[in-house]
């Protein structure tokens, strides 16, 4: 891991909210947030509801203070409405693992980690299997580094028959940023850009999940570079 | 859809940057987002990256100013690092379908789902399909109760053999805010408290994709209460 800290759940507050939907309504939402002492870890609008005037409905996760601190200080704003406690995502879904290719090597590798993950979730982790079934070099190489973009995820899988060229340097750029890559063994470039090649996607799943659970002893750093 | 606009894609501005990690410096973004006129869409801690002092890099979407006033007002605030344009996360990774359950269950929705969502986003569409496996009441209901916190969710699947009890009265939540859900056939009341019941899994996974695709002809409202 290059960069960044990604180990340990949060102990963020979350609450979900509807405010007025407008850009002063939403920085009222933040200002109040650092005037009790907040760190903002995520907001996200979830849903618009429509109405005069119209409503954004907002997830916010908060660290730095306790729940009830938060509502208190949001309940007082003008703008917002009703104020619900939530669950921080990261003790919901807990890590991420992405897969993204085509669709039939996609199903299988989700078929290896969903598997795999329901083991070491009975045990205690929290690990969720994100996948897309895309098609082009240009759509997957997107896909690629959009993952730096996700929440917690934490490991990404290539599962495809022929990858290469910009996804190749996509591959680059996040592994750069300390998220790992297993690609399936195929055609292309891109089995020479990623930290493990595994030939077989149900395989190819079931390391995804162990390279990232707490619960298992299989470490990527001392495979790197090998192929299965 | 009780309530809520779910369609369409963002026309957000996108980027992800280095901040000191803070909650003034954060505050101090959100204020400048505000000032340039725009509306915070999504902000999320993708990492931390140690140092002195300790940075959060950050993802942020923005409705209603450009790319380049974006990045031109937050490159003058002086605890703001390295600016990078990225893309919205919706027009990447699109609209989710969540899948919820036991493994062997998830598993088979899951490849039901991925083959189908191909089929669409070959059409271009964008779907992803997120799974999480879990056991036991509690977490399943917490999970459910959770999809409403998640960014572009747009149907939830019970993936199963007996859910009931709380996970029936989360059902009932999230169906309020607008996700509709499908369920495997399976023993408990959950099946009362769901869109639709299916009860092979792989074309549970399919009729939850055509349900969300514009590229489909598929009705969820039309096939209401009805079991398959």
């Amino acid at each position: 891991m290059p960069k960044g800290d990604q180990t340990g759940r949060s102990t963020a507050a979350a609450i979900r909210f509807d405010v007025v939907d407008s850009g002063p309504a939403i920085a009222a939402v933040t200002s109040r947030v650092a005037e009790i002492g907040g760190r903002i870890r995520a907001l996200a609008t979830v849903r618009r509801v429509e109405g005069d005037p119209p409503l954004a409905e907002i997830e916010l996760e908060v660290e730095g203070v306790s729940e009830t601190a938060l509502v208190k200080a949001l309940d007082g704003l003008d703008d917002v409405r009703t104020v619900h406690l939530t669950r921080a995502l990261d003790s919901i879904f807990g890590k991420r693992i992405i897969v993204v290719g085509g669709g039939a090597q996609v199903a299988q590798v989700a078929l290896g980690a969903v598997s795999e993950a329901d083991r070491h979730n009975l045990r205690g982790e929290r690990i969720s299997v994100d996948t897309i079934p895309l098609v082009g070099e240009e759509h997957i190489a997107a896909a690629v580094r959009a993952v730096a973009d996700l929440p917690r995820a934490r490991l990404l899988v290539l599962a495809g028959s022929i990858m290469g060229g910009d996804i190749s340097v996509a591959a680059d750029e996040i592994r750069a940023v300390g998220i790992p890559i297993i690609s399936l063994n195929m055609v292309g470039s891109i089995t020479e850009h990623v930290d493990l090649v595994v030939s077989d996607p149900v395989q190819a799943g079931t390391m995804a999940v162990m390279a990232i659970a707490d619960t298992a002893a299989f470490d990527l750093d001392r495979q790197r570079g090998r192929k299965f």
